[in-house]
């Protein structure tokens, strides 16, 4: 482990620096949670990643924080909440004017959680509308004319720009992997049905998954233990070279030069490390699971907005009134037809993997696009939802323009703690590359 | 179709019927709410059934439905909401003293589609706490010495009590088959999945289902197909005699001479009118699955009451406090076990069930017991809960007491339609067992 530096400003710590910083009392939670109120202060008015946050309410946890003794692994830690995941007592708008002054009784099932092992729950950060299309106000923290993507926009936003080390998000379609992917934070989704729901505002909840982003695989492992319950320590050496597929998916003539080279250019990495690749061509049909899930999304979207179509249909963007409008033509068949697809291909993506540790592949199709009409494209991201699969993205590309260009692990389902410490090596393996090789489009 | 007695006090009408006579200008939905709030006004020192209902307000709803066009195939009719499940500004208050005073802002995703298909929202039935196991006040419609079962206990008591002729409820374990089929009445777990829960409070995610009881079968499909948005028609007759298999569960040592005889007896008379039922007997290893069940259940409802726990763990009842305290003792290992055992058996029972319309089984170990310490056992219902599969109880046989004792039909995974279509021909061949058939407890 690199000895924690205490010299820099907390903000810029990760969760495990400060956590060891905390734990040894070289550092106090409530300078951390300054640190980083000084950070967004500093920087919201050009970022707006937070719905919502309440400094002084912050500041009275984090002396709690202070004057307790350690309550876990997360005491003084803190973090931000996608505005989708209810915290007790705190506006959570999900996005939507419709829940202009909505405060909640109780806390989700993980924010209760992560109180638990000591978190401070710093704030709300922005969503787009009920974690679709529609985006918020956030802005790229590198590049302020572009999108950060979403819906997770805030989470992702605040901790590249080092207001908080730490984020949960939600992804239905690719909610966590893209915002992280564009904004150059490690995202994590995991296996389907693993983190607790309750308190979260559903989307489609076929594939809703909380997740989180954080600057560093230790740090998305350490919040996942806590929210898990994973018995692990922090992920370990790898015990023998990576068994991997590198995989460029049928949208693949969407994906942009910096996102062909980002693949290419970490699988090179990657073998000169030892990592066996093999090459996955697209499996025959494995186009129809993008039309499934068009099914399946719109289906379970229009009903989970149903008491806001009737009575609030006006406060609704176009945007989510043409996926819900949409969602309600479809019949129980077509639906029905479309899980029955969904299902027999998580089954069989399981056989295609095999015994290899995870599927290497784009995690966007390029940096993030100027302007906010959109959040930017879910190709690569919604079909590891549907699957269910473990996602993971890490910062390992930058584009023509220097921004982020992600790189997406996918592991085997349930089996997560393979994913985050193949995703410690790989991330530890390939230092970021330098603008000039990041231009570089050949193929491996 | 039976033609409607417009004769029968509006209270004991079906769904179907009151529909029918609502559609045909013979009654009015005001009519209809005002006989159900009279029989509640009557029963309910006795039954107990309700945990908040506004008289003023259901008897607006029903007006308002009066002076409107048709809004669909529930207009006027009255249903009850099991109270974990969100009703825009009404008390909602879960069973538990922590929810005192709570009032969601939005309408749950299917207490919002059944408005908009024209239903009456009655108010809100008792559930025991957090649709677990410790009990709410309702009392046995029939005999008030004895449980309803539960945990949706106000829904199937306010159903055989000819309160309402619809109500909601949600299965976890048993809380929907085991409580209609005490008290009488048809109680249906549709496929996992299928009906969406937004605005439910989870208990166990990995299983919480929303169903529904009525007094007949095509009230159940009726909702249903509201509910999930399904094409077909109600009903019709089957087109070929049913292929069933009977299966006495690893639990079968607690089955009571009642109920080892209501299936027994049915076998015989579903054989005289045609069906083909063949013994499927209990799989090797089935059993691990009650064991992967309460691994399951555990870990998710300590998780999903984390909140509850942290901050009103005086507030909640001994019974629950061991199944949270025990869930949280459950390592992630555990639980991805369980959930493995959990998911290779859905795929198995598929394969067992085969071309098989359904299981026929025991619904509950025997008539609703005595006393209100507990709401009866779950062991002839969780099963299928864990395994996904659409289940409805049949009241086709008494007990030695001469109240209800359920047949449980368990179908195919995503073939609901069948179910329904089944049950409803089941329902018709098997007239009500005299009391002394009832004692037989002979074997087929």
């Amino acid at each position: 482990m690199i000895e924690p530096d205490a010299s820099r400003a907390p903000n810029r710590l990760t969760a495990t620096e400060a956590a060891a910083l905390i734990s040894a009392g070289r550092l106090s939670p409530s300078a951390l949670v300054q640190s980083c109120l000084d950070r967004i202060a500093m920087r919201e008015r050009a970022v707006r990643a937070w719905a919502n946050i309440d400094p002084a309410a912050a500041m009275d946890q984090a002396r709690g924080r202070d004057a307790a003794a350690s309550s876990g692994p997360l005491h003084g830690i803190p973090v931000a909440v996608k505005d989708v995941i209810d915290v007790a007592g705190s506006p959570t708008g999900m996005g939507s004017p419709i829940y202009d002054g909505y405060s909640p009784l109780a806390d989700a099932a993980c924010v209760a959680t992560l109180r638990s092992a000591g978190a401070v729950i710093l704030g709300k950060t922005v969503t787009a509308e009920f974690a679709g299309v529609s985006p918020g106000p956030t802005t790229h923290p590198a590049a302020p004319n572009r999108t950060p993507g979403g819906s997770s926009s805030g989470s992702a936003a605040a901790v590249a720009d080092h207001m908080v080390p730490l984020a949960l998000g939600t992804q239905t379609g690719g909610s966590i992997i893209r915002p992280a992917a564009f904004c150059g934070v490690v995202g994590f989704k995991p296996s389907f049905g693993t983190i607790n729901r309750a308190g979260l505002k559903l989307a489609a909840e076929s594939f809703d998954t909380i997740g989180m982003m954080a600057r560093d695989v230790d740090d998305i492992a350490l919040v996942w233990r806590v929210l898990a319950g994973a018995d692990a320590a922090a992920p370990g050496a790898l015990e023998s070279p990576p068994r991997l597929l590198v995989f460029r998916s049928h949208h693949w003539n969407r994906a942009a030069p910096e996102t062909v080279s980002a693949v290419a250019q970490t699988v090179r990495r990657l073998r000169d490390r030892g990592a066996r690749i093999e090459e996955l061509p697209v499996p025959d049909g494995f186009a129809e699971l993008s039309k499934a899930r068009v099914i399946i999304n719109g289906y379970e979207r229009a009903r989970a907005l149903a008491w806001e179509l009737q009575h609030h249909a006006g406060q609704l963007s176009e945007a989510m009134l043409r996926v819900v409008n949409n969602g309600w033509t479809y019949s129980y068949g077509d639906y029905v037809a479309a899980v029955k697809v969904a299902q027999s291909w998580r089954a069989r993506i399981a056989d295609i993997v095999g015994a290899h540790d995870a599927i290497l592949t784009a995690a966007v199709n390029g940096e993030a696009p100027v302007g906010f009409a959109s959040t930017g494209d879910a190709s690569f991201q919604e079909i590891w939802s549907l699957l269910h699969l473990p996602a993971i993205t890490l910062p390992l590309a930058t584009g023509p323009s220097g921004l982020p260009v992600g790189v997406q692990l996918v592991g085997r389902y349930l089996d997560d703690a393979r994913l985050l410490q193949l995703a410690k090596w790989a991330l530890d393996t390939c230092t970021p590359p330098s603008p000039f090789e990041s231009t570089d489009t050949g193929s491996s």
